[in-house]
């Protein structure tokens, strides 16, 4: 089980923002900037265009109201958009409200918030959706 | 007009991969790395997720087959994705081969190809589709 299948389960938790049959969006715990989201579907297949089409349909359309308030919720110019995949093996979407493209830079460290920003965070985002 | 309007209207010339009626694939000139593809949807807007959700739902599969020829054409770990969209107004995707992350870095500096290099980059994903 991966540790996005065990977070889908609630086994580890999480900041959870959506969820409906196919995926689950929560806080990433380690993010680029504050905002920063997780869309994962749910199952477990490694790489992102190994998903069935039928999530891939609908991955997009289940992020936009995400990244919607996301944008309202902090302070930036857009929501980017990344998938890079190299660390843990069950695609993911990240959404990342960036003002400038080195918000979208993943080489570069992580913020290290406590529970009660990530909490503000999560709070912030829901009361935009 | 944006630039990408006048690609997809044959005004400029573009390493085409694929088109359907409401996308066109074509090499990114100044690419993260050998192969990066970027996919416009054939209508002007600015902000991704303002992209109405007909093109939002068919987006990934229609990247899709691109993705799987560009990680067949090039030696990579897999290709990643990625939206940033502050330079050109007209909502875009980038899908780049990547091995490491620092290949979907878009802060570092991009490649300077040749016309021949482009052109064999093409080649080289239109042989994979």
């Amino acid at each position: 089980m991966t540790i996005f299948s065990k977070i889908i389960a609630g086994d580890i938790p999480a900041y959870k923002i959506a969820e409906n049959d196919q995926f689950f969006a929560f806080l990433d715990i380690f993010p680029l900037v504050e905002g920063h989201v997780l869309i994962v579907p749910k199952l477990e297949i490694d790489k992102f265009f190994d998903v069935p089409d039928v999530y891939l349909s609908s991955m997009l359309v289940f992020a936009k109201p995400i990244a919607k308030a996301i944008e309202k919720a902090f302070p930036c110019n857009r929501v980017g958009l990344a998938v890079v995949g190299l660390e843990v093996p069950h695609a993911h979407l990240h959404l990342v409200p960036i003002n400038g493209i080195d918000d979208l830079n993943f080489t570069r460290g992580k913020l290290k918030l406590t529970s009660e920003q990530l909490k503000a965070a999560q709070e912030k985002i829901l009361a935009n959706m």
